[in-house]
């Protein structure tokens, strides 16, 4: 089987799953739910082809595994096969299909590799059914909160009587926690969901980082007023702080490589066309590769806001609603991955911090990580104009095929 | 009586039709509604004790006239009896009750003016119960348009038939139209519904021109996308151009005197923490006294947006959705109502222009135009805390009575 061969049954398979969704537009797969259980037939189906060893955890995380010598560790790979609602058919299942057809290949190419691999399929990343996530990874990691099976979904069923009517016991959840010693390290293979590569014109690119992120609800509070009676020098207008403020976080984060920041809701009130706007609400967050770059970052913006404020005659309040850490990559893993997207001549692979959340971010509870984008069109993604090409795909098992055969 | 006196009566005969209200906070007094009614029955009264001839033509103005020398023109004086919903007890009724208490007291005094007077509170200038609004003084201008008596308010009811419950003849408006060479003048008093005069420690103001206005829809378009996923060089941002866009407006109305610019309503979409804006709608109004210098502002700033849409690869749409001229007050009316205010060795009068919009802009179809302002607390109006101190309602009373002398 060529290259062309191996994308072109990476793009089947992928069709064949994102055939098990909901109706309408897209991909729509929830966990626990009969799409999530026609997803997991067609995965065993795939898993037993490529003479993985399958089986079911209590996390609703489905396992293909590939024994090796008796007590080496094991390198797991995967992602997740939940999707947002009307989202694509490429976004973490395609991180399932490619570590499988990669070790289809190997074991067609009569190589036994010195560990064991496993490849999984998380029940859920994406969090649209239940207000949590990362389940699947975080059970192995031992990081996974039992209070979590109390939240509830829009219709009322909470997380625990949705996996137990999946067939699934989540008392034996604290159970799947892994030895770290048995394990060798994770990769996980996801679409890219940006512009880069496509603009660089390669198929993969290497992970560096998953960034931090930080999120502040920032409220301007000046005076509203009739626009017709009140001097430009006598205003206090809120949205003309939140414009210097979101002007600030774009020059702010292009001063500095990697640095993110968008002001992405802003409110205005009273929000008519005759009345100086007397409050804006506007949320600003901040994501970085590195923690120290994104708290000085938050810093400063937050310096920048006080400043803006003061110089208007405004008040301000400022909130920190949400932080999480970023997850560096391992050098090790990153190093391999490298060598093997850069073999046979090919350019300097592209380095990436990666601004999503991913399956990754949890695993790094447990071992160390690494991760591969695969270019995807347009930078589409969480759209049903999500799309990846058959040869993009390719690369990728290409990629992880090396990476394995460098691991002998 | 001394001022104190003439500023309580006035404050006394205010709250009396402050009463005149739905229940609520504030003051709502829509036109031809019950509360219109008890209204004009306190003026009827007011009006009588001043010695005027009371009547009610049928565009709902109640007129209070002081006759002059057989065949003398006849001066103008008058405000709007309707309120905004949950408004204040000044906003324009102050402006009726003002000259009927300054006729009184000139014939108290004995003064016999060598024209005829007439007071005028007409029924709506604020628009709020139907979608138009100045049909008192425009038909005394004879540029009411009939078609406007189909116009239905919240419950349906057409104007018209609003009007005859109440008693009117909607079909001879078209008679009320005055003969321009009978006509003096007009005056208007009004509170200031801004925080000029308070700033400069002033009761009176005189108003140099009524601004005209222009209002543009502006819609910037980019491209929504992942906050984590897509770097900054690569972004299109609606939001950001918005942002600049708000600020130029700000500095270029600053710029120039009397100019006013305010971005009112901005909305974003997606309008979400964690996605880039992909589209931001908002307003844009321009006011300025003269208006080659609206336009001129309004040009530069259309010029501005494009430039920012080119720099940043965004889509612009503006629309100008509004637009209506500046009404210049008279030079010889404000030359008499300068001296009026400037009498008894008070600081040189204050020169304002009215961002906002009042009957006079309806009368200056018919004649001269002159309007007085009158300090408010804090600038606000179209509230229930509008407040007018009694000394500042004295001191209007004065300088109509100087101005009404003067004219002898």
């Amino acid at each position: 089987m060529t290259d062309t061969d191996w994308g072109a049954l990476a793009q089947h398979w992928l069709e064949r799953l994102a055939a098990c969704s909901e109706p309408g537009p897209g991909v729509t797969r929830l966990p626990f739910t009969p799409e999530h259980r026609a997803a997991l037939a067609v995965l065993v189906a795939l898993m037993e082809q490529a003479g993985l060893a399958v089986h079911l955890d209590d996390a609703g995380t489905l396992i293909g595994r590939l024994d090796g010598p008796t007590g080496a560790p094991t390198l797991i790979l995967g992602s997740h096969q939940d999707s947002v609602r009307e989202g694509g058919g490429y976004d973490g299942i395609m991180g399932v299909v490619l570590p499988v057809l990669t070790l289809m290949k190997l074991q067609q190419a009569g190589v036994a590799l010195p560990f064991a691999v496993e490849v999984m399929a998380f029940a859920d990343e994406e969090g649209v059914r239940f207000p949590t996530a990362l389940m699947g990874p975080r059970a192995l990691a031992g990081t996974f909160d039992m209070a979590a099976l109390d939240m509830r979904d829009r219709d009322g069923v909470s997380l625990r009587r949705a996996m137990e009517e999946f067939g699934l016991n989540p008392d034996t959840l604290p159970g799947l926690r892994r030895d770290p010693a048995q394990v060798l390290g994770w990769v996980e293979i996801h679409l890219e969901q940006g512009p880069i590569l496509e603009a660089a014109g390669q198929n993969i690119g290497i992970v560096t980082s998953i960034c931090g992120i930080e999120r502040h609800m920032v409220t301007f509070t000046g005076k509203a007023a009739h626009a017709g009676t009140v001097p430009m020098h006598l205003r206090r207008d809120a949205l003309a702080g939140a414009a210097e403020l979101t002007l600030a976080a774009e020059s702010q984060a292009r001063e500095f490589d990697g640095l993110l920041a968008t002001v992405g809701a802003l409110q205005v009130r009273p929000g008519v066309v005759n009345a100086v706007p007397g409050e804006v609400a506007m949320t600003l967050e901040i994501r970085a590769p590195d923690d120290t770059q994104r708290e000085k970052a938050g810093v400063t913006l937050c310096r920048i806001a006080h400043g803006i404020a003061k110089q208007r005659g405004l008040g301000l309040e400022i909130t920190r609603t949400y932080a999480q850490a970023a997850t560096p990559c391992s050098p090790q893993i990153i190093d391999r991955l490298v060598k093997a997207v850069e073999a046979g001549n090919r350019p300097a692979a592209t380095r990436i911090a990666s601004g999503a959340t991913h399956d990754t971010s949890a695993m790094a509870g447990l071992c160390s990580v690494g991760m591969l984008f695969v270019a995807c069109r347009d930078g589409i993604s969480h759209h049903p104009d999500e799309h990846v090409e058959p040869a993009a795909m390719a690369a990728g098992i290409l990629t992880l095929e090396r990476f394995l055969r460098q691991l002998q």
